[in-house]
C-alpha cells in the first residue's frame, strides 16, 4: 500500500506492506486524514518517531472480529492502552504506561492506504456527519478536554490564545459554555471564522488590559505562556494545550505570589465531539485549508507548514 | 524604639520612631517574631523591600479602635487590603490589588518594639498557646493554604519536598487528613522530628521509584520542580510553595503530555491554624533552633541562613 512515513524524512512508500490486524483490532480502509502540528513537530525529530505518519483520520472497517464494525465509518482514539498497567485500572488509559500512539509513539498512523487499530478505539460515525467533518473528532475531543479538567463557568472571562486549528476549535467549545470569549491571534484571515460565529477576537498587539479568569494557551509557542501570565487574574487558571520542543526560562514567582493554576491538557473525549459535530454546534469546514492526494504527501506536509494554512487534508480512498 | 531594618544592609536602629496609629488601625508591642526563609530573599535584595523586616509575630495590644482587643495577645496577617478593588470585592483580599504587605511591601514589618495594624488584620491568641507557639500562626496558615486550595483525599499518596520549616510544617498539616505522607529532604535531623510524629521521611538521595498524587515542593529551589515532574503521577497536582529569583529552565511537555496541574499558594487562614495549635495537632517548639534579643537581630538573621538552622526566634518584649 502507498504510506507517507517519516525515517530522518519525510516521504511516500508505494510498497509498504499492509499492516497486519490483532485479533483484537479491526483493520480501517482510510478515505481521508488531517495534518496535525504534532505531525509537523515529529518531521523536525521531536519525539524520537519513525513510521507512518498521522494520527487524525476516517476510514472504513473492512475486517473487525466485531462484525457490527464491518462497512461503517469510524475515527479512532489514538493512545493504545495495555488495559493492566496502574493508570489503565485507575481509569486514564490515555496515561497508560505502555501505551502506543497511533502515528506518534510505537504504532504506525493513518497516512496510508489501511490501518489497523484495536476496536475499543474505534467510534462509528452517524451519517450526518461527513468525513472532511469526521477528521476534527480527534482535535475537538482534545479541546473538550479543558472542559473535563477545568470547570468553566458561565459568567467568567476567558482568553484563547492562538488562532492555529487549536485555538479556533477550542474558542468555539467554551464558547458553547455562555462565558465571555476573546481569542487573541496573529492572523485576521483565521480569527474572521470566529468572528462569523459571534466570537469577540482581536490581534496580539491589539490586546488590551484585558484579564482572564482562565486562559487558554494553544499558540505553540513559549511566548504564549509569559502573555498568559499577564493577563490571567490572581487564582485564575491557565491551561496549556500545545508543546513544543523549546526549554524556556520562566519565573516561577508569580505563579506563587498569584496562586496561578497551570494545566496541562491533552487528548479528549470523543462521543461528546461527535455529538457536538452532529448537531452543527461546531463549525469545522471552515478550518480547511488545502487538499491533497495521498501521494502529494511530502508537498501537504510542506503546505501544512506556512503559517497562513489552517487544516491540510490528505484524500487517501473514496467511501 | 529598636528596629532592625534593611536599607541595603541589614542593621540595628536604635531610634526609630513608634508607627504612627490610623484611626483602623492598633498598635501592638511586638513580645516575639519568627525569620522566615522570605525575610532571607529580601536581604539579598528580592523584592526591593527597604524598612523594617519581618512579619511572623506575636504581640500585645496596647492602642486600638476596638477596646476589645486592648490587652490581648494577638497575631496579624499580613496582606493589608484596600477594600475596594476588585479582588476584594470578589473575597480574595489577599489579592488585592493596592495591597501592603507586612515587612514585605510598603509596610514596615515586626522585628522591632512596636507596630501597627489593620484590626482587620488581628487574631486574638487563645490562652492556652504560648507566645513561642504563636509565632508559627502565619506560616502554619501558609501550610493550610494546600488544602483551601487542593482536595487532598484520604486514600492519595503526597510526598512533601523540603525539610525547612514550611516543609515540616506542610506535612504535618497534610498527616492530618490520613493521606499517606512521604517527605524527603536533605538533613536527617530535621527529618527526625517528623519521624517522631510517624511521618515516613527519606533522604533525597534515598527517593525510590515512589509516585504521588500530590507533591508539595517546599525546597525553595528550582531543582524541587524538576524533580516534583518526575515524582508526580500522570494527570497528578504540583503545588509550588516556595518562592525564588531564579528562572529555571523548565521543559514544559511532561505538564502537556502528563496532564499536570501546578498550583501556586501563599498566604493562608489564621483561624484553622490557631485552632489546630489549640489542640496540639501541629508540634511547632521542635522547629525552634535559636532565640536571639532584637538587640542581636542582624546575628540572628546570620543564623537563620545557615543550612542546619530551622526556625530563628526574636525576643522582643516581655509579656
Amino acid at each position: 500500500m502507498k504510506a507517507l512515513i517519516y525515517d530522518g524524512k519525510v516521504r511516500l512508500d508505494k510498497n509498504h506492506p499492509v499492516p497486519e490486524r490483532k485479533p483484537f483490532e479491526a483493520l480501517i480502509r482510510v478515505m481521508k486524514a488531517g495534518i496535525c502540528k504534532t505531525d509537523l513537530e515529529i518531521v523536525k525529530g521531536y519525539l524520537d518517531f519513525k513510521g507512518i505518519l498521522g494520527h487524525e483520520f476516517v476510514g472504513k472497517v473492512e475486517k473487525s472480529p466485531d462484525q457490527n464494525l464491518i462497512g461503517k465509518r469510524v475515527v479512532g482514539e489514538i493512545n493504545i492502552s495495555c488495559g493492566t498497567c496502574i493508570y489503565c485500572l485507575k481509569g486514564i488509559p490515555s496515561h497508560c504506561e505502555n501505551r502506543l500512539v497511533l502515528g506518534i509513539k510505537n504504532k504506525n498512523g493513518v497516512f496510508s492506504e489501511y490501518v489497523s487499530l484495536s476496536i475499543e478505539n474505534i467510534h462509528i460515525i452517524p451519517d450526518s456527519i461527513t468525513e472532511e467533518q469526521a477528521i476534527f473528532v480527534e482535535p475537538l475531543a482534545a479541546a473538550l478536554q479543558i472542559l473535563e479538567q477545568v470547570h468553566i463557568q458561565p459568567q467568567e472571562n476567558i482568553i484563547v490564545l492562538g488562532d492555529g486549528n487549536l485555538g479556533l476549535l477550542c474558542a468555539q467549545v467554551i464558547n458553547l459554555t455562555g462565558a465571555q470569549v476573546l481569542v487573541v491571534g496573529k492572523h485576521q484571515t483565521k480569527l474572521e471564522i470566529l468572528k462569523q460565529k459571534g466570537i469577540r477576537t482581536c490581534l496580539i498587539d491589539e490586546i488590551s488590559r484585558e484579564r482572564a479568569d482562565v486562559v487558554i494557551e494553544c499558540t505553540g509557542s513559549p511566548a504564549g505562556l509569559k502573555e498568559a501570565f499577564q493577563i490571567v487574574h490572581p487564582q485564575g487558571t491557565i491551561v496549556l494545550k500545545s508543546t513544543y520542543a523549546e526549554q524556556p526560562k520562566i519565573n516561577l514567582a508569580p505563579i506563587v505570589i498569584n496562586e496561578i493554576t497551570i494545566i496541562g491538557s491533552r487528548c479528549g473525549p470523543f462521543q461528546p465531539a461527535i455529538r457536538l459535530l452532529e448537531n452543527n454546534s461546531i463549525d469545522v469546514l471552515p478550518l480547511i485549508s488545502e487538499r491533497f492526494p495521498l501521494e502529494k504527501g511530502v508537498s501537504a506536509i510542506q503546505a501544512a507548514k506556512r503559517e497562513e494554512t489552517l487544516k491540510v487534508i490528505l484524500d487517501i480512498g473514496e467511501n
